[in-house]
């Protein structure tokens, strides 16, 4: 992002106005569109307000931008010559479609976390940069010749990732499938978006948990489906409730994220395990099994997938690297009965032809190779430590206003707050207090929650990152 | 893919029957799926049909598998236990949801050539092995230190590799732009699904060429678009056309691929270009240019794209390396103005957290490095080479059946057959005789039209394709 250059002799103002006007030439405000305001563009420039009014005044004077009270400052129509040329409605168009912008508090926290990259952040959910293993894939890449030929993948994914996985998927997830069955994607995201836009029909009914990681998505409204609740309690969900909502809605699919659940932490119990099994079968019900999280169950045992119990073939199951190596490799599978493999594989050419090649490569080299184990282990080890540190901080600094069950695995942590407060006032206050969290309204229909994802911070920020948690809460209280 | 072992004492039926029972109690086929076909299976394991059927006998004499004359084979469901279990009905889901499948004729060469590899390829619209900078591509991998973080990237993609493009399209497209109103993208496919997705709804008019690259894509009717046609001369099209169109149908949007057009190979002259750009001024019509091909003109002074004339900020620009570079790193791009690369930054989160950082590190590498612009004189020289050698070809082999202009940059050459003949029988007769190319209907409405790709081929398998359909031609017309 352009700076102003604070050595340079012509004052900020002018710098920023021939900036300005440099990018409206270039067309990325084009005529009539809206310019950020003033208060924002200082904070993203790093200036007072005043030297963007200053330069905004420049911009007025030369007839470049009009001002209106109220409606802001937009780019002059009229500069643009006398003939009647008209820009395109671009506001119009951005607000077209029928995909749904993402969540405000995830927008939110995402400017936040741009503005200020020195913010805790304990909203992001994935692993912290020490926690992947950039050092493993680096040396996997320098010592690898990549003399593969780069076209167009095979639509399902690269095929000796397939083969590893196979192999993975026996070892680690109790699953026995083939190279055909397995559909390579764009990480569990992209899993879950091929399932709802393209095996579901709009109007179609699902079952999700409340809370769950699903209901932050508006992908599953975006795909015109209407959502039933499985309530989630210690022990995952309430299978029998599944029967409920077959009977007065028809629902089409199950979402459930059993093992280490997002954002609970809980995992599915035995008893429940096998009743959600039989009532999908009896009701003839898909389930689509999000299980990014299995690997770093602390103990090191984890727990098997509802899929390898799966003697009905009712289970879609869906695994990614994000949480376990990194998020930024952009991998994750499916194993799906051949149809749907080959359905899914054919809309996803599609959307954006296959994934790159390489990162398929990276990922599978990994998966073979002897630094996997060892990764595990470190990871599981420091997850631990990191969990222990952000309870011990809340602990300390709110003993008595937060509630939580502790969790055996994963990279989150769901806080009830005992003292009602507003989210969206917590969170700017946080946010002014240096931490960023993602209030629990996000994943679900109770109020008075809160996520932190200890996986992505520092473990020497975790402290000071709740100590100004519990700054703006108490705050907030008085 | 599983073969028999020819090597093994086990009969090569009984192999493939375990081998089947196998994967049908991994759920890979679940209980009422149908299994492939005799023929399929024994072409897919290379053994005869007869083979096949004596392993789906065994299959039957233990119940796993059934077969009812007239709709094939499939597995039992019975053998799953006498109590009420249902799978759920794969194939209803598998038909579900609004997006279409791909055009039949590309599923059909798909297929056949992963059925047989050793095809000479005139279909695939991308570059051979040979003309892919794969060993700068490898040089640059080793020799970096992959070390920056690889978590979630930024929703507009990754910034170095922006501000790369920024400097290439000044150099390269004479397009002045800066890194915040550029989206990385996973080629232009993402790029066309994005904004068929998120800036139309359904029911919207919009236009595209006939033939075009665009009328391959099914995306446009599975985002409920109503397409018109704007027909391609030798000159591109004819803008004027775009004002009826208009009045007509209130048309939304413009695409259009005016440099070495996929597939006819034209240039839009510049009359029709400022043409084109005072229709949609006038009519305040947003244009899409689709641009992947520029950098391949032959004499190495390729024509900047419309976007370089854009003073009304009508255009989104779309451009790529898959034709350039390599398309198996999936790296594309858009520039538009800030808030439709704001709303479709963020509807791609949504539909695959965007893309891997490592391809994105290539790229960019690539782009600044000195391997760049030699590469590109190699590319052009070569592509000429083959388009020669294509030409040389027809000419020998058909030089009264068939009809072309010849193109001065681009992959492709569209030909006119001069006979009446069926689309699909070429296509099958062509595979017959070991070539394969993409009938022309694929890509637009009028018959009796052949795209040959000429990049993919290797040098030495253009003459011997070219023999092939000519065979198959004139096998067809007598
Ligand atoms: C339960 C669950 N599913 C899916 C995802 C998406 O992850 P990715 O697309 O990176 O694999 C997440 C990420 O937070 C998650 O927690
Ligand atoms: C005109 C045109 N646009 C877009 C594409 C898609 O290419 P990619 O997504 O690989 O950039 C192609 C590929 O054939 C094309 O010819």
């Amino acid at each position: 992002m352009w700076k102003p250059d604070r050595q340079s002799k012509k004052p900020l103002y002018e710098q920023i106005a021939d900036h300005l006007e440099q990018r409206i030439s270039y067309g990325e405000f084009p005529p009539g569109s809206l310019l950020p305001s003033e208060r924002k563009l200082a904070e993203q420039l790093g200036v007072n307000r005043s030297t963007v009014i200053l330069a905004f005044a420049e911009l007025r004077s030369l007839g470049i931008i009009e001002s209106r009270s109220g409606s802001g400052t937009r780019v002059s129509q009229y500069k643009w010559g006398a003939t009647p040329k008209h820009t395109p409605n671009w506001k119009r168009y951005a607000e077209g479609g029928s995909f749904l912008p993402n969540v405000p508090f995830l927008r939110r926290i995402r400017e936040a976390l741009n503005q200020n990259p020195t913010l805790v952040d304990f909203a992001s959910g994935e692993l912290s940069a020490d926690l992947a293993p950039m050092d493993e894939i680096a040396s996997l890449m320098r010592g690898h010749h990549y003399t593969s030929y780069l076209g167009y993948d095979n639509p399902q994914g690269y095929t000796p990732l397939r083969q590893a996985l196979e192999k993975y998927l026996v070892k680690y997830r109790d699953i026995q499938t083939t190279e055909s069955s397995i559909l390579i994607t764009s990480g569990s995201q992209q899993s879950l978006f091929l399932i709802t836009q393209c095996l579901l029909s709009p109007g179609d009914a699902v079952a999700i948990e409340d809370p769950s990681y699903c209901y932050s998505l508006p992908m599953f409204q975006s795909a015109g489906l209407r959502l039933f609740r499985l309530p989630v309690d210690r022990d995952g969900v309430q299978p029998e409730e599944i029967r409920n909502l077959y009977k007065k809605h028809r629902i089409k699919m199950i979402f459930t994220n059993p093992n280490f659940q997002n954002p609970t932490g809980t995992v599915l119990n035995d008893e429940r395990r096998n009743k959600l099994l039989e009532i999908a079968a009896e009701l003839g019900l898909p389930i689509v099994e999000d299980d990014p999280y299995s690997l770093t169950d602390y103990a090191g045992v984890p727990r098997p997938p509802l899929k390898s119990m799966d003697t009905t073939g009712s289970i879609i199951y869906i695994g990614s690297f994000s949480k376990i190596a990194a998020s930024g490799l952009r991998i994750g599978w499916m194993v799906a009965p051949n149809s749907i493999v080959e359905r899914l594989a054919d809309a996803r050419q599609q959307m954006d032809f296959g994934l790159s090649v390489i990162p398929q490569q990276v990922a599978g080299q990994f998966l073979k190779s002897e630094h996997f184990e060892p990764h595990l282990d470190r990871l599981r080890m420091q997850l631990l430590y990191k969990r222990d540190l952000l309870i011990e901080a809340l602990q300390k600094e709110l003993p008595d206003l937060i509630q939580f069950n502790i969790p055996q695995g994963g990279h989150h942590l769901w806080c009830k707050l005992v003292p009602a407060v507003n989210d969206a006032k917590l969170l700017e206050e946080s946010i002014k207090n240096g931490v960023v969290f993602v209030p629990g309204s996000v994943y679900g229909s109770d109020s008075g929650f809160v996520r932190f994802t200890f996986a992505r911070a520092k473990a020497e920020d975790i402290g000071p990152g709740i100590a100004g948690f519990a700054k703006a809460l108490r705050e907030l209280i008085h």
